[in-house]
């Protein structure tokens, strides 16, 4: 086994499956069109790319796009994209832009028949992105302030908010019908939750409209009679005209490592793809097992995705991963073992470098260098003492965000 | 699956093979005596305890120790044993007790045949209370003011200290040749390193002579003629004469709970008998690791031994055991999971209970009760919160000490 080797092997493979535009083309090959029209929306901070990976890969299977509009995030678009109209607008506060681009989005979708598609791409960012209140701004305004202003959870914001969109909740996918959507989300929330990607403008809405009639009252939020005529409306419980592609996520991320962590000969086992406690603790709780199977003769890939914490107490250079790997460096000192992390961005904390990998050799050559791993950790300067040994991890920005993949390879008894 | 129930047998097998009486009893049962006399040494603070479960033991077997001595920390002796002379003596630091007890521990070995068995029984606290300087006291004390004062190690003091000794390092069974010495070792040191076990008495001493030499040269260190003499003579490097078993460890502690989890239907998954990251934060992993798993169809127990660490930031109660059930309480809510944590001494922090423990409900309940986890964890409260939820394992003290026990069980699909 020569763990560094398969270490590059294991980022390469996962961060390219993770990649939007790898994503897209492996999504829409399984994507079934209807005879009719065909039009693209594609929403979220990802959605220029996602857009035109979409266009190029229908191209190569011969198929066009009737028409297209693409709403992402000021300086996120790369150029034009043949029949698309593409807007730029506000993020993480919709503002005018985010209204208009979702309006074209709507009229583009309006009066389709049930042999048309729309090709729905969604990405971070969309939640903000792709919105149109019912109700005039100042009335939204005045309803997220009351909400903040009175404790109300996350939840409840969402689904007392959800409401007041003409997309939320399910809602453009009602737009669409009878046309087909095909949804492919380049997800990089948390555990896959649908409804909370963007808050869901094609997926089935949980909340109901008594819920968030009942936590009006709780809260005594101010309602003009638009806003109570909205909340006796339902949102769609179901919605039969759509099918979700989930691609990108961190549970991705994991299982292209698991694939590759055995093709490569380890016994691969995915703990969690939904890491995050404190970068350091999660690397010493890594080399902690590395310590009870480093004399395994079974080469063993073990594999965590998610997106962990960094409390600063100094001022150096670092980020969550390279904490993760710097503190697992101690704990695997000696051992045939290989602990790597790695932000599926490409950027981790304000650095350069995607993240960090250290193995059996680390320790001793920053002891070497009189660098202490405690003292650094305590400085959040992992970037610099990682740097000293080799172990920073270069990828440059990928152009994705689906957390960060976290993994220690043993390598057995040498 | 009743999760809480099957927590509940997995402590019970678990701490009751630790106990030194099972302990001792189990690994005698594989024990080869020789024809001729059999001597009883029993060092550590379970000395008594395990002197009295081996005589009882020998006495089912059919078999009578010819003469014995146990040495334990003061108040830790529990009455007479047939055939042996107990020594109560200072423990964390030797006292005129702890030399006078070894010397007639050597005094008892001393003139074996290479058919005698010297039976010997080493617990924690064994560093201490089993030792004889070679030295002057004075001496001794001088050469360990200055150890500290000049910032040595643990592994330098040992390495330098071991020379003066006359049990330490391979040096009891040295003397004890060529009768064969079974020891039995009540492990409560991570990782189960030998050497590191009341300093190995028993054991061949990996450091040297010369690397002693070097210490002494690095630091200054003042040496008396006498000590001058000493350091040129060698430990011994192989004890073709000793046997030794090792029980009561953490890792059996792991391996009990591993096979008791299988009995009751779960595929067990030790992750590491050596967990030594923060309370909470181990707890949040096993949390995490919940999540992925929680829509599994094969009930899971995954399990980690070791001891974690908590960093105090208020003035609650609590142990590590409790924060680190607590701290996966807020991970696992919803889900049909348990987690407990319970440290085999039956003590938990300076609190009566032995751990905690907790499951898919625990947040909620805790929601209701006006109780936030991450304020409690910040005060270090988590007795007092678990208290109200009913969530405090209570053993009472056990008699044992290897560590602790943290398992996350997941039911499946409910």
């Amino acid at each position: 086994m020569n763990l560094k080797q398969d270490a590059v092997r294991l980022i390469q493979s996962s961060l390219m499956a993770a990649l939007p535009d790898t994503a897209v083309k492996a999504a829409l090959a399984e994507a079934k069109f209807g005879s009719g029209k065909l039009v693209l929306v594609s929403a979220g901070k990802a959605g220029w790319q996602m857009a035109n990976a979409a266009v190029a890969a229908l191209d190569e299977m011969g198929k066009k796009i009737d028409r297209g509009v693409v709403v992402t995030k000021y300086d996120h678009s790369q150029g034009q994209i043949p029949g698309v109209t593409i807007y730029e607008a506000g993020h993480p506060v919709p503002d005018e832009n985010s209204y208009r681009a979702t309006q074209a989005a709507i009229d583009a979708v309006e009066g389709l028949s049930a042999d048309d598609t729309v090709l729905f791409l969604l990405s971070g960012g969309g939640s903000a992105l792709f919105e149109k209140p019912l109700i005039p701004a100042e009335d939204l305004q005045k309803l997220t302030q009351e909400l903040l202003a009175c404790g109300a959870d996350i939840v409840e914001m969402n689904t007392v908010r959800k409401r007041f969109s003409a997309v939320k909740g399910g809602r453009f996918a009602e737009t669409c019908a009878p046309a087909k959507v095909f949804v492919i989300v380049l997800s990089d929330v948390l555990g896959d939750r649908l409804d909370m990607i963007a808050s869901g403008p094609a997926y089935p809405d949980a909340s109901t409209a008594a819920q968030a009639r009942a936590i009006v009252e709780k809260y005594h939020l101010t309602m003009t009679a638009q806003m109570k005529a909205l909340l006796q409306l339902e949102t769609p419980k179901d919605l039969a005209n759509v099918e979700t592609h989930i691609t990108g996520s961190v549970r991705q991320l994991c299982e292209t490592a698991a694939i590759t962590a055995k093709e490569l000969g380890y016994v691969p086992l995915v703990l969690t793809d939904q890491l995050n406690c404190v970068a350091r603790e999660a690397g010493t709780f890594l080399g902690n097992i590395a310590k009870y199977y480093a004399d395994t003769d079974r080469p063993m890939a073990v594999i965590c995705g998610g997106e962990t914490v960094v409390h600063l107490t100094g001022h150096g250079k670092g980020g969550r991963n390279q904490e993760l790997a710097l503190a697992a460096a101690e704990q695997i000192q000696g051992l045939n073992a290989l602990v790597f992390s790695v932000g599926s961005d490409g950027t981790d904390g304000p650095t350069d470098a995607a993240g960090g990998m250290v193995d059996g050799t680390t320790c001793q050559a920053l002891k070497e260098l009189g660098i202490s791993i405690p003292a650094v950790l305590q400085e959040n300067d992992a970037y610099n003492a990682l740097k000293q040994v080799n172990g920073l991890i270069m990828t440059g920005p990928t152009g994705t965000n689906v957390n960060d993949l976290a993994v220690l390879l043993i390598g057995g008894e040498a």
